[in-house]
């Protein structure tokens, strides 16, 4: 156990779970076997332990300023981004001809994990990572060339520029616009951009904002959206006119810049369109299972070292006795010895490693859709699709109740800032914002994702459940879990039927009201499924090991199981009861009924 | 609708659920008809107004500070403090001649209530409240007159001294020591205490602490702790040699100051004996109840503020259209209009008004069981005692819910601090754990109240609710609800049963295993209940009213009732399911499985 994540924990998902080592046998992935991703997941530990971990209450104090022009950040930032690059960590997962890795993406994601659990403020160089594989995926060579080496060496930040004041959720109404030039490609933009993650920071030489905005003349709405390159400065080192008009103050990730930022406001700002005009959503949109993918890992990092944090201080800190112990003369004990105590942890385990098994199990998907063929590959994506809302919301909301409870464990110590619980749960709450709130991803499930080629996502998730149904019904201790999981995936049947009958015969405005109610059943078996998964593999492994610390590990994750099975899964059966109901009470409240 | 609280129900709740103005029917009450309590009300909102709410950012941004052996607060936390002394809320329940004003605590409490909403550092006042209640309750005539008129007038700070470093929620291991002096009653304090909220500050010329020590030779345990009144300064003015030792930084409440102090470490601290030797702990829980509900109070006043925060930014903010709106020409239409974002509003009014109308109920029974006679009495005291855990713990567990659903209203705008929310998100988690953990009050409700006379609590309860599902079952509209609340007391019976059972047949460590899961559950009917009677009173009432904005009142209230029944209340089938289940999942975790 490190101070912030579990390394065999990892393991156990890459390597008995997944079996992730096996992806060698893609040629593009021919560099990584089990050791090779063994060897990258000690390298990330080692870099967090070293340059990222021990600095994270300092990133936390030193909140970020803008100062006559310049946006100052923690010079510890510089040393996290470069160390992140010089491992290779930045479009780890491009090829190498694009100065890449060919890395699965199963790995990349554990490293990001590593990483984001020693600080939030590992997300800069993965923000660089998405912009530049932007370029690189759908931009010209000549853009490539020019921008994507100098990211991937952490030199200059990337940043995705969607959000306008007048906006926010609704890109439809975006209106940053570009204005032919007389150069083939080269628009200027005008226009501003709000909440811009890395948006401007003085450990990046250059700062490239990955900008959304409309083309003059081109059609209103989503279909009139194209993608530009704007970087703060020119190539040839001239100011592009992208000033910062302030830096937000936000509740945590005091350090992560948030900004605001004006293009060509007193000048000219170019823009290099990236790919063809008016395709700019949709290439953004092919690069958004990585980014809410992202934002799970983020928010699986701050649970887990939230989560160590309270395990330490359980295991140190002597308080009350046992129940049935009323002789006060004997020694206070751990609070571990209380069984509220370890509930409080067994549920931030039960999420913790819920979610990094579900975020590895869709990064491992996202693998064989890049890189499969035929059946598996299209089985991939459709899995990936459908569960990527699932990554993004489950670890967000409810990453606040698991650090909540760390919180608990401590008692007033977790209040204060002597000690770090109170970073983490200021920093946790704004996953559920980024990428899209919970709202916008229960639509996305409810009314996109199940309905997609007649339900065919749905039932790939079914036939990869049933595989574990029935593997787990047939081994003692894990059979009872096994019969309560297909009780609750009959219940999710049943429900997503009753619901698409209504998209048929209801306005949508009906059909989604609870979509977020459906995010939330629908996560629970999901992980459900998820822990039944671990469970088997735990159950058989568990009489082979000699060491007591790998018992230990197993007779964890059956516990973990059972403890999610008993306090967590059963949370379906209110949110479904609700989405048979056929009272309509959001849709029919008057919103002057809320004064 | 004011920014920070509903005075409208308040006096719902006042009047037409409680009818409190019947309480001048005690003579200790006479000066409190229904008007006189409208006017309190306006006053205290009056005050709030002009001297709280305004502030409240304000102090957020002053951090508590100790500096060359002053502790800095905000300098309006004087005028703060002033003018609540001066509205007469100091001890307002206590006698005339004590000083007090006779006010009834349920009104008392609607009026922290709306201090609370203002801001947390209202509770300054009312933790000097509480102390001067406990000299005047226990102490001696010189003690009173010696030390509480000028509590009363706000200008000497009370606290209670009771958390010690190596003792936290285990009060049987507080070993701060009391030695006797040649003066009777007179004993010298030593020891340390932690996170004394009040502890030390400059607004006030003394710092009064109400303290828990141990006599020398005195029993170990519970019985051996005997309760002092520990000045900073001495009444001729001298310094007692209460150190302040510093001030916890912490996540939210930065103007309010929780002190680490040490008692006579350098010199002589004087401490006077209140009541008889050994009574301590007796004294102080008798006034437990008060102190509990006052964190409900102040949980519940963040509530208000965040829900009416979040209210208004849904009426101001356009942005999307609804899902069956193709046409992106037409106007983005309020966030308000959104189903989810109205899901996410009555979420927060079913939290707050049902927290508001339960913490009242409490007040009230507290009324009566202090100043009626025979079964009234008898009856109100159980209740309350009973209710004391779900008035504690629903609003600041709940609220954690409530505010973090008000910021995710806002979007990204709920995470930064140009708007409120993101300051209520930082101070509520801080209930959960102020007066006693949520753990602490689960083993309070099972393990005490619920045991206590053969279970008259309960029933008495139950005979509460059995009156409301009668009422209810005979209006149109609400009969559907009288039913649902029936079955799931009915589970609330069974269930009771079968763990008082187990009470008697196992240890008391597998009775108590889960009883912040049975608390939750309980909680969650008992709002249900206070729902309930909320509701037949409206739908009575809105036919009889002709002003819309009556009627949009009483529509309000029906509406969240059935939100709350639809949404909340049947979250206790999953906390129940687990309290049947014979897995005793969280005693046999063995703690090494949790690494």
């Amino acid at each position: 156990m490190y101070s912030f994540i579990s390394s065999r924990n990892i393991r156990f998902i890459l390597h008995e779970v997944l079996n992730a080592g096996d992806l060698n046998r893609f040629p593009f992935f021919r560099d990584y076997d089990k050791d090779a991703m063994d060897m990258a997941i000690e390298a990330a530990i080692q870099i967090t332990s070293s340059n990222i971990y021990p600095f994270n209450k300092a990133f936390d104090q030193f909140k970020v300023t803008h100062v006559n022009g310049v946006t100052h950040v923690h010079p510890q930032l510089k040393h996290l981004i470069k160390s992140i690059a010089e491992g290779g960590w930045i479009c780890s997962g491009a090829s190498f001809e694009n100065g890449g890795g060919q890395m699965p993406e199963v790995l990349s994601s554990a490293g990001r994990l590593i990483f984001y659990a020693g600080s939030c403020n590992s997300a800069y160089p993965f923000l660089t990572s998405g912009s530049a594989n932007l370029i690189l995926n759908f931009g010209s060579d000549e853009l490539k060339s020019a921008f994507v080496p100098r990211m991937i060496a952490g030199e200059w930040q990337g940043t995705m520029a969607l959000t306008e004041p007048q906006a926010g959720s609704s890109l439809s109404d975006l209106s940053t616009s570009a204005t032919r030039t007389e150069k083939q490609g080269t628009f200027h933009i005008s226009g501003q951009k709000i909440y811009i993650s890395g948006g401007d920071h003085n450990c990046a030489d250059n700062i490239i904002h990955l900008t959304l905005a409309r083309i003059k003349g081109a059609p209103s709405g989503t279909k009139g959206i194209s993608l530009f390159v704007v970087p703060k400065y020119k190539l040839d080192g001239s100011f592009n006119d992208v000033k910062t008009a302030g830096i937000y103050g936000k509740m945590g990730q005091k350090n992560y810049t948030a900004a605001h930022l004006m293009f060509g406001e007193s000048g000219i700002c170019e823009g290099y369109l990236v790919g063809e005009e008016n395709q700019g959503l949709t290439y953004m949109f092919q690069m958004m299972n990585e980014a809410r993918i992202g934002t799970g890992l983020l928010a699986a990092g701050n649970i887990s070292a939230a989560y160590y944090a309270s395990l330490k201080y359980a295991f140190e800190r002597p308080q009350g006795r046992h129940p049935s112990n009323k002789d006060i003369t004997t020694p206070q004990v751990l609070i571990i010895e209380h069984a509220d105590v370890k509930r409080m942890l067994l549920l931030q385990k039960s999420i913790l490693e819920g979610s990094i098994a579900l975020l590895l199990q869709a990064s491992y998907w996202a693998d064989i859709a890049a890189h499969g063929e035929g059946f598996e590959k299209e089985n991939a994506h459709l899995l990936l699709e459908l569960l990527t809302p699932v990554c993004k919301c489950y670890p967000s909301e409810m990453g606040i109740i698991s650090v909540k409870n760390a919180m608990q464990v401590l008692g007033g110590a977790g209040y204060c800032n002597d000690f770090p619980i109170e970073q983490y749960f200021r920093e946790i709450p704004i996953n559920s914002i980024y990428e899209g709130t919970t709202t916008i991803h229960g639509i996305d499930l409810l009314g996109r994702k199940i309905l997609m080629k007649q339900g065919a996502a749905l039932s790939a998730l079914y036939v990869e459940i049933g595989k574990d149904l029935d593997a787990a019904l047939k081994i003692e201790g894990i059979s009872l879990y096994s019969k309560k999981l297909t009780v609750a995936v009959q219940k999710l049947q049943q429900i997503t039927k009753h619901l698409t009958d209504l998209a048929i015969n209801e306005r949508p405005e009906v059909y989604l009201a609870d979509a977020t109610i459906y995010l939330e059943g629908f996560s629970q078996i999901v992980i459900g499924w998820i822990w039944l998964k671990q469970a088997i593999i735990a159950q058989e492994k568990i009489t082979l090991v000699d060491a007591v610390s790998e018992q230990q590990f197993y007779s964890g994750k059956i516990q973990t199981m059972k403890y999610y099975f008993e306090y967590e899964l059963p949370k379906y059966v209110p949110a479904f009861e609700r989405l048979l109901s056929n009272s309509k009470i959001t849709l029919e409240t008057n919103p002057l009924d809320l004064l």
